[in-house]
């Protein structure tokens, strides 16, 4: 059973062991719980639905609660305190590209606003309704999930919009490929989902980020179908499908996916590397992205991470030991964890590793073979539910991430932890914070930063300490070279810093696209255009 | 001195070599000249301008003439018989953007319409001014050609638009850097006029297409300047660079271009490969690009290319011994010539080298070596010489492309060459037909046809064939599965076949996105959208 004020499922948790509350408890004091409010209370919150009658319509108050929110940080306080705001008025679950023309149709009569919902895992508040006098149509994609073609000569497959991670990789491995898009929320968040928001997952290394992944399709709009068949490259104008990619609802509903796929890989490692110090780190992978050697995936944690990470892992013992062995070896306090992938045929895994060897030991790397990689990659879809565990230890636990070039990879990071560090010391609050690398270019980095702090005495309270320091983040990010976003959106959180990244030219053009294909602004409206 | 009537320098030419000619006349008959005029006859038949004065506008006829025509066949054909049709009636060589900004408002000013020229390499009719009431002013943006600023960190390159291929590379090698993009057209088109059209150069398999290279800068509109800040990735919203990509005049003019560039490799060879099949060839370079063995460049010739190229190479005895060792290993008859190019560090190439070779083996691949690599390597940009040998010896040349996925690349190939080889049988003429694969992908592969036919005994009748074989083609290309170009984008050439792969709602958000960007309708009109 999914949790219906949380991350993923009721059964599955992540443990917080014994050091790693001691040691929040002396980085930022001991936890504070606030209490949750159960269903019942909040279903008996939900208003009659404004919307008439559709066979295809569901009226119910738990689907409308179900799709009420998302995983932001603020969608997490609304569930936990039970104030969920406004809800859909109707969810309704088209199986076909007809059904969801016919569910325009009908919005366009109800006079409704029309939210298309992938997993509900946005953590930017995509899907939330706004705040209107009209009704909202939330549009669940979940039935429409199948791979309905493949084509095995140019590994092209064709999706509903509605499959999440496990479905689209359980259909494709069953003909022996992979997509190989595995951002964190993979467990739960769609394919359709991963077009509207830009995606990035943990191997685009290898695969590319979901707009290298993204062939063609189809976008429903109030102006008719955008039909976008496949080519492998085309110079012949204009991209298409890149208005379709991060378009976020606000164009039209995605009904139909197509995808480049790859065979199954031969073989596939995570190796962890120690580098001595993050400015070593930094300058390592960097010039592994540079070279192309062909990884599959670099990770890199900054010193505060890698600390957090060992001590949070438990088994207090063999890190010792671990640590000790790193010191001997040159990679003692300040040191960094690299994870390192490598995803392929097996010479040239063997090859790329070879040449990533030689390179990190040049910036004094430290390899410590795959035991800690096969534990990253046991638990590479468990950090999310790591909110869970720190709320009911009494923690609050956010991430905000950006990209940047190179050359200010690191000031940037530096200046996104020290706003996070020193943002509620107004109020004599600590706030935790570490950040990881991972995912390169030759031309820079994303930069995702984690930062925990403890809740206020109130829910109100709690959710205004988290405004002003991602408020202060967010401009610290576009005032310093940073993208609002390198993966999770611009929904409704970022919405208010994506002018200055687009400029008022750019800000236009895309409000004169949305008119474009919904003109009555129907669409998803707050969602990425502020209204 | 530049050929005011042809492709490149005066003094630059590519020998056809007697067997060559005894070749092309078994083929499709011996060759037929038409007389060219001269440029005193055609500079005589230059109109006075219909521009008023300003600084910044020259009204010399020199000047418009040697900006009226771009590297169509029809351009060609104008050129040589002096019928130039619309000239611009006046060239403006702006040095900074705030110059071009000066030129938008005196565009507006005066009424007249506005084509931005890069290198004037065209093959679609791109910068040719259209037959309209009102003056055309021609923005030549040559002077802005150097590089602006480098981030050595990052790698990226700012420029001036108008940079050409050697000054782009020039300015990068004196630094240890290279942008690797290399079209044919490399020696005179401009790094503006590849952003603007979706250029794709030689080497994309390991540098990208010119989509990949932009990493941003600023475009200007006449709704004011499109500044695109550089990050290595992002999910904020719809990609504002794919916008400028492939606008080809028609949104706004580039005054600055930012690129992703790389540190000049530790070594680059390119080897031949005769496969004994198209089909073995085929399925080689396909098991090739999705196996994503690092490589820089693949190029299959099919049968009729290679036994074209090795005649047209002249050197009859070393072909015949290359040729009888060739049948010895298993290649003959219906041989395949395979260039495969690896670029990067000595050890890595090593490695791909070893992919490769086993990989090729597999199918019957006879190595030869880089002799003829190399040949190639010198001789990389002379192809577009050829239409004036092949003029001068009474033929006319021409080539299109197109690209599809793999499933379809064998089936369109055979279609596009069969409807060009009998494009000309009513009037008992024979055509020559090649063609190769030059940009692979995991997708699907470009195609890139060559066709000579005789021209006819008139200009017009000469026309006339072409249009035919050209509409012909196209239609062929875009009813199965085709885009209408892969590397030369639409210009006016192509622009009638352009709805058939963006839809009617595709075409109708293009249209919607030039008048935002240009209310008036001044830009390039006629290129891109027809009017």
């Amino acid at each position: 059973m999914r949790r219906w004020n949380g991350w993923g499922e009721e059964t599955t948790s992540m443990a917080l062991p014994v050091q790693g509350r001691e040691f929040l408890a002396g980085e930022i004091g001991g936890g504070l719980k606030l209490a949750d409010a159960t269903l019942e209370t909040v279903l008996a919150k939900v208003p009659a639905s404004r919307l008439g009658e559709h066979p295809l319509v569901v009226r119910e108050p738990l689907d409308r609660l179900l799709h009420a929110r998302g995983q932001s940080l603020p969608d997490w306080l609304a569930m936990r305190e039970g104030e969920f705001g406004r809800f859909p008025d109707g969810v309704a679950y088209p199986q076909s590209a007809a059904q969801i023309r016919e569910l325009l149709r009908y919005a366009a009569e109800q006079d409704c606003l029309l939210i298309a919902y992938g997993g509900g895992t946005s953590v930017a508040g995509h899907i939330n309704p706004p705040d209107s006098a009209k009704a909202v149509l939330t549009l669940s994609l979940e039935h429409m999930n199948r791979l309905l073609e493949l084509d095995e000569e140019s590994l092209v497959a064709t999706f509903g919009p509605g499959a999440n991670g496990p479905q689209v990789e359980s259909q494709l491995r069953a003909r022996g490929y992979t997509l190989g898009h595995f951002p964190q929320s993979w467990e739960l968040s769609t394919l359709g989902g991963w077009v509207a928001s830009r995606s990035s997952g943990q191997q685009s290394l290898r695969y590319g980020r979901i707009e290298q992944l993204f062939a063609g399709g189809t976008l429903e709009t109030f102006a008719g179908p955008l039909d976008i068949p496949t080519f492998p490259a085309s110079s012949a104008g204009p991209d298409l499908r890149e208005l379709v990619l991060g378009s976020e609802g606000r164009f039209g509903v995605i009904s139909s996916v197509k995808v480049r796929v790859s065979p199954l890989p031969e073989q596939e490692n995570f190796h962890v590397v120690f580098l001595p110090s993050w400015q070593q780190g930094l300058r390592a992978i960097r010039r592994l992205a540079q070279a192309r050697v062909p990884l599959s995936m670099l990770r890199l944690s900054n010193a505060v991470e890698t600390r957090t990470q060992l001590t949070l892992a438990g088994h207090p013992r063999s890190i010792a030991w671990l640590e000790r062995y790193l010191k001997l070896r040159g990679a003692g306090d300040g040191k960094c964890m690299l994870t390192v992938g490598v995803t392929g045929a097996r010479a040239q895994n063997a090859a790329s590793l070879k040449a990533a060897r030689r390179l990190l030991k040049g910036f004094g790397g430290v390899f410590t073979g795959t035991l800690l990689g096969r534990k990253w990659e046991a638990s590479r879809f468990r950090s999310p539910y790591l909110r869970e565990t720190l709320w009911q230890a009494g923690y609050v636990v956010d991430t905000l991430e950006t990209a940047t070039d190179w050359s200010n990879v690191d000031n940037l990071m530096q200046r996104i932890e020290a706003c996070l560090r020193d943002g509620l010391t107004a109020e004599g609050e600590r706030v935790h914070v570490f950040s990881h690398l991972s995912h390169v270019y030759g031309e820079g980095s994303s930069i995702y930063t984690t930062y925990v702090f403890r809740p206020a005495a109130s829910y109100a309270a709690t959710h205004e300490r988290w405004r002003r320091l991602k408020d202060s983040a967010s401009r610290v990010i576009v005032e310093n070279r940073g993208t609002i976003s390198h993966q999770h959106g611009v929904g409704k959180d970022h919405a208010p810093y994506l002018a200055a990244e687009k400029g008022e030219l750019g800000m236009a053009t895309l409000r004169v696209l949305a008119g474009h294909f919904d003109p009555a602004g129907r669409l998803n409206p707050g969602t990425l255009l502020q209204e």
